[in-house]
């Protein structure tokens, strides 16, 4: 899939003629805070889909260090010991450049594993900024991963994720605070306004059990089949399958706007050559950027 | 400021002219793990300049839930004590729409406060995603906060995040693991290829104590204080003055061409009709987002 990466216009036209293949697939979005064990969470979920001999794409969502071009991996690396059966994909994206794209580069991948004929993609983002909505978007059920003892602080689950979510997991159940971080997000749940209610399971995992009986992870993959059940199907499906082609259309606009913004950059001597007149204060940014723009 | 939000042309000329009269703002960006009491270290933050006489900007970056519009406050609820002080000014924004924009916002009002005198400015976001490292670019000094307790999980303050540290902060540092917390950290400090290696201090704070003995303040606004005298003069400070100044301008760009394409879906009945042709298969997303572009 590395021509994918590097947006070539053979890239776009491979996604294009795939996408008559698609629409099969069903994609698990899971999110969460730093140190909820979310990699561990998806780990688990694809020993238990393989389990019942389902074919699992995963695609892992890394925004990357803009300096060193590479992230830590973390717990992520057990994940890879599934990369060895060939009923797995485990594709890492992580986000480059100046003007994003990371969403974009999900809906391909997600496109190509779909075609490919995996049933189940899983998406994996780090983080809860703009970026991992506009990711978990493309999910049909996203599931957000939190752990007890964050304490009081409720902006844990802040950041617009609470709402994006479809089920919510308190990982790491055999903590300490694991009955205080379940009321929390109840009492949280109970918060939201009359019209942005929807059933929300909240659901305990040890996630590191892997299928172990009291792992929690029947219980998660329940939740999500209940989840697609409950919203997949009739108005409500129609719904989420326009919005999620909205989200899709927006992202791969933005992602367009921005190869042109580059070029144009690169066109004019690059960012370094563009930026010499504010830093030496002959011009102000607005006036450059719109010079840039207005050259497209 | 209620202009700046609007993104009217009237609010950009404000900014142009504006732009003559900046350059004397010290930007402190403020960002960490949700739960590791940013706000809270801000907060002590505004009281320590203000006890030296400084005039304090605050700049709250919250992306918003794209759901509700708003969000929850946390903690942050603190900082608005300082808000009848008229040496302070304290301003929230959030992310709003399907094209991003939030750093672009960040750099217009960190350009108001900074035309209007406030020496001082405290950019507080919150998460670790790529707008957030977008807007910690705007930043003279970044400041880090993690917390003890998030365990081994060395995901926490990956992201970028820690490239983008100028001063680490572990808060909470009355909590058990503060020894190790810090050691972590050192620990990851250690492990950074040689090229992108910078003297970054750790500082402990408790900064719900405020000004308090060993509340740590002192020192964090010492560290600050230090990386200023670093990093910001010499050829050092020039390469800092050029980067700060090519983030702004890839933002401004971005942020025009998103209204661009606001601009042409609304002119084709909005993004729900543009969508229509692909949640009902007879396009693919691609070639819809491509005719969007080639529209504008």
């Amino acid at each position: 899939m590395r021509d994918l990466d590097d947006r070539r216009p053979e890239a776009i036209a491979v996604l294009k003629a795939l996408f008559a293949h698609t629409g099969r697939a069903y994609i698990v979005g899971v999110t969460g805070n730093p140190g909820s064990g979310k990699s561990t969470v998806v780990d688990a979920l694809i020993s238990h889909y393989r389990a019942g001999g389902e074919r699992v794409g995963v695609v892992a969502v890394d925004p990357t260090s803009p300096f060193s071009g590479g992230a830590i991996l973390g717990d992520r690396i057990r994940m890879q010991r599934h990369a060895t059966d060939p009923g797995v994909f485990i594709r890492s994206l992580a986000t480059r450049g100046h003007l994003g794209g990371l969403s974009r580069s999900t809906f391909d991948v997600v496109t190509v594993l779909d075609a490919m004929g995996f049933g189940r993609v899983l998406v994996e983002t780090v983080g809860v900024g703009q970026d991992e909505v506009d990711v978990m978007k493309a999910a049909h059920t996203s599931v957000v991963v939190t752990v007890p003892g964050l304490g009081d602080d409720i902006q844990a689950i802040k950041a617009g994720i609470l709402e994006i979510a479809d089920v919510l997991v308190v990982n790491k159940a055999d903590r300490e605070g694991a009955d205080r971080a379940e009321r929390d997000l109840m009492h949280m749940l109970d918060l939201r306004a009359p019209g942005e209610r929807k059933d929300v399971e909240i659901v305990r995992t040890i996630a590191n059990r892997g299928l172990a009986a009291g792992s929690g992870m029947v219980e998660l993959a329940a939740a999500i089949a209940a989840h697609r059940g409950r919203v997949w199907s009739g108005e409500g499906g129609a719904a989420r399958t326009r919005s999620r082609a909205q989200a899709q259309i927006a992202e791969l606009v933005r992602a367009l706007l921005a190869d042109r913004a580059e070029r144009a950059l690169a066109a004019r001597g690059g960012l370094g050559e563009v930026a010499a007149a504010v830093v030496e204060r002959r011009q102000d940014p607005w006036s450059v950027a719109e010079t840039v723009v207005d050259s497209l």
